[in-house]
This record gives C-alpha cells, sequence and structure tokens, in this order.
C-alpha cells in the first residue's frame, strides 16, 4: 500500500564553489541601479511527486536520485524535504 | 540605518506552462529504473543578501527585482520570502 509524497529538493552551489549565474544576476542588478546588494546564489528547484510506503521511503528514494542524476555531489549541496502526503 | 538581509526566491513554473527540464528528469529516473514517480517539476532558487532599512522593505526590494530582472512573470511563478536578518 503505498501514498503519493511530494517531495522537494533544494540544490545549492557548495560554499567556495563559483556561481556564474548569481555573479550575472548581481552584476545586472547594479546594472539596473538596484544598491545595497551583497551576494547573490543561484540554484535549482525540483519537486518531485511519487509513490513510497512511507515519508522515509520517499525521502530515501529522492535521496538516491539526488546522488544518481540530480544533484552533482561534487558542486553542489541539495537538501531534500518531504513536503506533504497528496492525497490520490 | 540599515540590517542585512537574507531573501529567498522560489521560482518555478506556472501551472500548465510546459517544463521540459522537469520532463526530462522525470524521463532519465524512469529510464534508471526508478518507479512510481508522477511528476517531476523543475525551478530556480535565488538567494539574494542585501542591506535593507527593515524586513519589509528587503522583501519590497526583492520583488522588483523579480518582476524586472529575475522571473519572467509571464511563464513563472514566485515567491520571496525574508529568511533572517543577517549579522553584520
Amino acid at each position: 500500500m503505498t501514498d503519493t509524497y511530494s517531495v522537494d529538493i533544494r540544490i545549492t552551489p557548495r560554499e567556495g564553489i563559483l556561481d556564474p549565474q548569481g555573479e550575472t544576476i548581481s552584476r545586472a542588478l547594479g546594472n539596473l541601479g538596484y544598491e545595497g546588494i551583497r551576494s547573490v546564489r543561484a540554484g535549482r528547484l525540483v519537486r518531485i511527486e511519487l509513490e513510497a510506503e512511507s515519508s522515509d521511503d520517499a525521502a530515501s528514494a529522492v535521496g538516491r536520485m539526488c546522488e544518481e542524476l540530480i544533484a552533482n555531489p561534487t558542486i553542489e549541496d541539495y537538501v531534500v524535504r518531504v513536503r506533504e502526503g497528496v492525497s490520490g
């Protein structure tokens, strides 16, 4: 018997890793006249809905997906969070 | 007198808008043998640290940045959340 879970993955560049996308946004904001920007970091957000036997199983399956495909653990950190069971 | 605030922006494809990156991840996970995936949506996460007079001012400045540069409101939804004041 499985339920459907909605799982969020927040993927961010690791501390000390160059973040060209964040740098570009930061520079563009300065060019547009925004002041007081100290840093901009750009990451990714992936939301997966999947069938699993429990919330723990959903989190651990998504952790494996991150290691194998979704994140690049050499340069990215990721945080997995099960948001909720989804009905149906 | 300003403080430094850390603000998160979660940018997601709007309901009904095609999400080729999410589709690609979903298909690749299936090819790797993962089962029970119902949907994958891919978005972006931007974290900005900036000087502002108050948490409300920080949120409203970042809202303007989203409209002007960071998000594409035609195809993306975004949520701005001030995480915390950052010391220094």
